[in-house]
């Protein structure tokens, strides 16, 4: 194992109710339940789905939901327990968000809204002792990892129209320390194309059309399964 | 394959408000946002936690958030999918809860919420057509076990103090058709005697303490792998 396991939760529907409806009653009533200004709530479709009708590709938008449930398979994933992941998402919106592989998120939805909310606003969210948990920052995609992986960085798309992917060709993959996992975190159509533009591969993992959640923890899955078997370690199983 | 996987997901931390807390503050004010009575909504830690220091075992209770994630990743499994596995919940407060493989469950927390409510009140969700998606029944689990899995049958748990499982083991288990695999949905403790008492085994299928929706997709990700080697089928990746 050369390095760790990168996961892309890619496209990720999470932004900032938008100006444009802000004045929306549906939003302004939710903000108010919440105590919160407009601007600084999440654009949620499960409350603001009547103010939503008229904003651009309305359907992919709106769901921190997906978020929230593949940060929390991705965090207790024995893979991140044995501190070999790095997660990092990137939202329609235009965010890069750092997820420091330590953080315990918050477990219920409204608590987890919060605390997105907060880092939306400030930028970042850190402990008492000035340790990062999060950090969000409007970055080009392409740059972003260009800086953190190095030139010719590419990311390896999951979806159910790539190339079958075997365990052992994951590891291979993974093996390199460079590799880049995206899984798309919307609710439907294809990925932007600003992740498309970076990929450098295209795999599917199971003959089913499946949601963000179960995508990673069946790519984690595999992967410890993979390293386990490379290393006789205590990951997963054993194959026999 | 013989018959279905079935899952288990066991002492659930899903009850209704109980009467001795249902006039405190931090309930009353939680279930007047909601327009619902107290005693009709799901007791949920992150909002009852100031009423919920009387109770008895509060440590194990109020969180339906762990039940939802874990169907969640149930029912969205590519086993699922294939109609093979079967999902069924007891609770700690006593409760059945038999699950239509093709429900498609609310992804929004206070939705599902909304739904586990309706349900524990009227016993049974359905389909304008009359089709059961949910059913809620008051049950000793050792006899709706022998009434649905004959005589004999017991419950697999998942535990990290269990015996390590190879995933050979776990798909001779499974080909049975009658192995009931059993993963804690409670958020800290040990396994009920109830369930214990219908243990016919404990098994580790990691070295790390997983969190119920973690341990659910690694064990239904395992028996994919071993179901498609043994068929040459799509439910996985090839192990070569």
């Amino acid at each position: 194992l050369q390095g760790p396991v990168s996961l892309l939760l890619a496209d990720a529907a999470v932004e900032l109710v938008p100006r444009e409806i802000s004045r929306h009653p549906s939003v302004e009533g939710y903000a108010r339940r919440r105590g919160k200004r407009p601007e600084n709530i999440l654009l949620d479709s499960s409350y603001h789905y009547p103010a939503m009708r008229g904003l651009a590709a309305a359907e992919k938008r709106g769901r921190p939901d997906i978020l929230h449930t593949t940060l929390l398979e991705a965090l207790g994933s024995p893979l991140n327990k044995a501190g070999v992941l790095r997660v990092f998402c990137h939202t329609q919106s235009g965010l890069i968000i750092e997820v420091n592989p330590s953080v315990r998120l918050p477990r219920n939805y409204d608590r987890f809204k919060g605390l997105l909310e907060k880092l939306l606003v400030e930028g970042f969210i850190s402990t008492e002792r000035g340790e990062t948990l999060l950090r969000a920052e409007k970055r080009g995609l392409r740059e972003w990892i260009r800086e953190n992986y190095g030139d010719g960085a590419g990311v390896i798309l999951l979806s159910e129209t790539g190339q079958p992917a075997s365990e052992r060709m994951l590891v291979e993959q993974a093996s390199t320390g460079r590799a880049i996992f995206a899984v798309g975190c919307f609710p439907r159509g294809d990925f932007s194309e600003e992740v498309k533009s970076i990929a450098q591969g295209e795999i599917s993992i199971s003959c089913y059309r499946l949601e963000a959640w179960v995508a990673a923890s069946r790519l984690l899955c595999l992967l410890e399964r993979g390293f386990a078997a490379l290393e006789g370690g205590g990951l997963a199983p054993d194959i026999t």
